[in-house]
This record gives structure tokens, sequence and C-alpha cells, in this order.
């Protein structure tokens, strides 16, 4: 598997990273300290700092200064994991208690707040005011993405082109920007880190459609929680958009979601789970994925031939990758 | 009335910082938008505005760069806010609904969200790596004394040294480097922006004391809340605190705190107030923030004599003031 041999050639730089991540979160309040802690080690794929890495050998590569940028996005994306936990009252993620379930949505939306502050404190070794710009301006369409995602609850009406804005905020434009950081702290020319940012922001798109059809189609086992997940909290994702357009589906399945919501979270998801498996919703939004994911290795085009390139290609193909 | 006479000679520079701030906060987004200008019609004295202009006058006052660390400073100040009222389960706050009331717990902690990530992107516009490190160690110490808050949540073992770090965390620090960056900001000598510091942590030692006074002494009127709010909730102040020290009150008081907290929240704490109103622990502790003030103004001594200079003495008198 490729994917593996990508992650062991920047093995020693992701584990100087990881080291980072550890050091920062650190704290002498036990409190703060383990439930920080124990989300680092819930662990997960480090997915933006090998963009930044990998964005950074584009330029002139120094992980002492790209270091920061990649721990500085992997915290901040931490933090809104676990602010995020608290709005989709998940008890598990990645197969884990979340902090929320283990404490309280209190030490959740604190332990977040801090954890993004650590992420500004490793920002602050960083002297090039284009990268706070950046990161500020991606923090807050965050923010704005998540605000999105309550409001558009249970909200069957919402065209596919709102789901698209929102996951664009929510997920793609922090991985876009992983990409282009990486490049900008290596100095690397301005239409690479361009391009690396429209590659990325094509990827995240082609990541979060992926994990939607996922949290449709995939088992208990294969995700870490139970199927239809989204739909039992209101989050109507770009596969039940899709089966909604179906006039022969649509009125079942609009009967099941509002069953859902009259359910206040108590409410079964899988009778309307098993309606947007049955419908051309997953094959629609596979196809989207896939738009995005070509989109992505496009993009690449505009970069030189080399092992990062090729990394890159590879990462895009695996992360659109799906076996239900 | 000084303090009046202070904010009118700063107004046209506050001016300029209140519309920084509404246009930060603007956003296309409704609900947000409503959210947060809530917040921001709900006022306040800008203390903090005007402790960074204030900070400024003993450098090369340039308010084109200083505004953006006033704005910013307010702008975290109101995050800090907004999230505070979620773990206190604020109602009211300066006599208007608070977020968490008007809408919810999650609107409230992705508006806080919001506000921080607008602060850093005002805050990017500087270009002083020192005052971002100032900034964001400021905002991982404030997180920590709200994860303290909620640690001592009905704990009446703590000592007073232990309620004086947590408010050094949550209200003093913030204060203390508004009226240092205020100065390195405006290019001010070390020396200068160092007793500004030290001024501003002890103002806001005082500030914090007066404020949990005015929680047990206060009238509903005057504080735009129940008094014993803090009580009801748990958090144990220092008139509490040295209350609980008087012997022939600390059983009495004791069992009422623990009524308070059998209640989760039910309780009325109109019983333990009037306990703590009846002990020493008003008058040491007015003992104590008068101690903070003189400190501060003995700090002030260290700065040249100009019209800044007698403002944050009459600032400082001021914002201990007590009438109950």
């Amino acid at each position: 598997m490729k994917l593996m041999q990508i992650y062991a050639s920047l093995k020693s730089d992701l584990q100087t990273i990881e080291d980072t991540l550890a050091s920062s979160v650190a704290s002498d309040l036990p409190l703060l300290n383990e439930s920080a802690q124990h989300l680092l080690k819930a662990g997960g794929k480090r997915l933006r700092p090998v963009f930044v890495l990998l964005g950074g050998k584009f330029g002139d590569y120094d992980l002492e200064r790209i270091q920061y940028v990649a721990s500085a996005l992997e915290l901040i994306h931490m933090a809104s994991l676990v602010h995020d936990d608290v709005i989709d009252d998940a008890d598990t993620r990645r197969g884990q208690q979340t902090v929320k379930a283990k404490w309280d949505n209190r030490i959740a939306m604190f332990t977040g707040d801090y954890i993004n502050g650590k992420a500004l404190v490793v920002a602050s070794q960083l002297r090039d005011a284009r990268i706070h710009q950046i990161l500020s301006g991606a923090i807050v369409q965050m923010c704005i993405g998540e605000m999105e995602q309550i409001r558009d609850f249970f909200n069957v009406e919402q065209s596919v082109r709102n789901y698209l804005l929102r996951i664009r905020r929510k997920t793609a434009l922090l991985i876009a920007i992983s990409c282009q950081l990486g490049a900008i702290a290596a100095g690397a020319p301005k239409e690479f880190a361009d391009a690396l940012y429209r590659y990325g922001y094509r990827v995240g798109m082609a990541f979060q459609i992926t994990d939607d059809l996922l949290d449709v189609c995939g088992t208990e086992k294969k995700i870490g929680k139970p199927p239809g997940s989204d739909l039992r909290q209101g989050n109507i994702t770009l596969p039940v958009l899709y089966a909604l357009q179906e006039s022969g589906l649509r009125d079942q399945l609009l009967a099941e979601i509002e069953r859902i919501r009259a359910g206040a979270g108590e409410a079964n998801s899988s009778a309307a789970v098993k309606l947007v498996r049955g419908s051309g919703g997953i094959k629609a939004s596979e196809r989207l994925a896939d738009r995005y994911t070509a989109g992505a290795l496009h993009e690449l085009d505009r970069l030189p031939n080399t092992p990062a390139k090729r990394n890159l290609a590879e990462i895009a193909k695996f992360v659109a990758q799906r076996s239900y």
C-alpha cells in the first residue's frame, strides 16, 4: 500500500511534529492535561501535517520552520473536532470516547479553546504576516461552516450547492491552506502555493463527500460509530439530498427524516439509511467525489515532477477511496 | 466625574475602534451576524481598548497601528464572555439576554469561536511577532483559568491563593497585556511597557475582587443580575472564602453552600449571601482590593508625568470603587 510508504518516508519529520503537539498541549492542570492528551492519543491520520510537509517540498524545505505550520494546523483541526463533538452530541470518535462524553460539554468547550490557544502559541513562532492572515481567515470560515451546519440541521429543502459551500468551509478550506501554507513557509513560488491550495481544496471536498458516504454505507466496525449518525443529528448530507430528488423515494424519506427530527435524538435512523442506500444518491455522490479527485490530480499538473507530487497524487486517490 | 472626561478625551479614537469591532463581527450568515451584533450592542465599558490607547500614549502614539491591538483584545474579551455565559448558565449580562439564553449553548460556543477567529484576523494586521506571542500566551492562560473555575466549583477547601491565581488568569492577565501591548505597539521603552503590565495586572485583580464583592453586596438593579449568582453556580469567591475562615460562621455557611450544590441550580443563595454579608469577609476583601489598587498606583511612579498617567491613576481608583 502506497500510503504507508508515504508516511514511512515522512516518519522522522512527522515524529518531530508529534513531539511538538504533545509538548504543546501539556498543561499543569490535570483536568486539562488529561482531556487534551486523551485527544492527542486518539490519534488520527495527521493528514494536515502530511499536506504541510509535502507542500513544503516545493520550496526550500526547512523542518524547523514548517513544523510550526504543521503543528498549528493539526491543533486547529483537533480543537474543531472537540467543539464539533459538542454539537454532534457524539460519544465516540475514531472508536474512542469523545472529550464531551468522558467529561462534559463545558470541559469540551474549554479544552477546544485551550487547544486553539496553543495553536496560536505555536503559530506565533512564525514571522510571516501572510501566514497569520491565511490561518485566521480559515479559522473564521470554519466557524461559519459550523454555524451553517447548525442552521441547516433537518433542512430538507437545502440545495446541493448549499451543502457544498458548507463542507468547503467546514473541511476543505483547512486542507487547502495546509498544502498552501507548507509551500509558503518554505518560500515556494506563488504559482506552486496557489496550485497546492486548489489541489487541497478539491481533495478536501472529495474527502468530506466520501466521509458522508461512509456514514450512510459503512458498517459500525468500519467507521467506528453507528451508521446513520449524520441523519440522526439532522445533518443532511449529499447522498440524502440526491435521494430526496427521486420522486419515487422523496415522500417516504421525508417522513423518515421527520420521524427522526420529532424523536429528538431518540429515533432510529436505519430505515432512512436503508432508503438512501437503495437510492441513486450513492452513485451520484461517488461521481461528484471522483470529479473532485480528478480535479485535484489535474491541479498537480502545474507542479514540477517530484516524489512529493507523486505522493500528493497517491493521497488524493487514497482519500476518496471507498470500501463499504 | 473624572472617568467621563477620560472617555471624552479618547472619544474619537474609541469610535474608530467601535467601527472596527462592528465591521469585524459582521457576517453574511444572519444567525451569526445577529448573535455577534447582539453582543456588540450590549456594550460594556470597552475598558481593554481604553487601556491599550492609554498604554500607547507612552510611545509613538499611532492609532492606525494600536487600534488593531485594541480591537483584537476587546474581541478576545467578548468571546470569553460568550463562552463564560455557557458555563455560568447565565441568562443575562449587563441587563441584557446572553447569546446562550437568546439562542442556545451551541450557538454561543460557535459565536465565541467566531469572534475569537475575528480577533485573530484583526491581530494578523500586526507584524510584531512579540505581540502575537503575548496575545496567544494570554489566551491560553485565560482558558486554564476557565478550567480552574470549573474544577473549583463548590470547592470550599480551596485557598485564597488558589482564588487569586484563578482570577489572575481569568481576568487580570488580559488587562495587564492590554496596557503592555498598547505600549509595545507604540514602540514605548521596555521599562514603560513592563510597568504598565504590572499596573494592569494589579488593576485587574482589584477589578475582579470588586466584581465578586458586588455579586455578594450589590442589588439586582445595580449589578444587572440577581445577587448571589456566583454562589448559585458554585463559584466560591474571596468574600466567601474569608467568611469560611470564621469559626462562628463556617458550619452554617458550609451547610448553605451544600444546600445550593444539592439543589443543582434550583436552590436560592440568599441565606448564604446574608451570612457572607454579615461576615468580616467583606471588609477583608475590600482591604485586599485596595492593596492591589495601591500597588497599581505605585507602579505608575515609574512612568513619566503625563495626562495618560493621570488618566490611568483615575481608572485604577474608579475600577475598585464600591457602592453597594
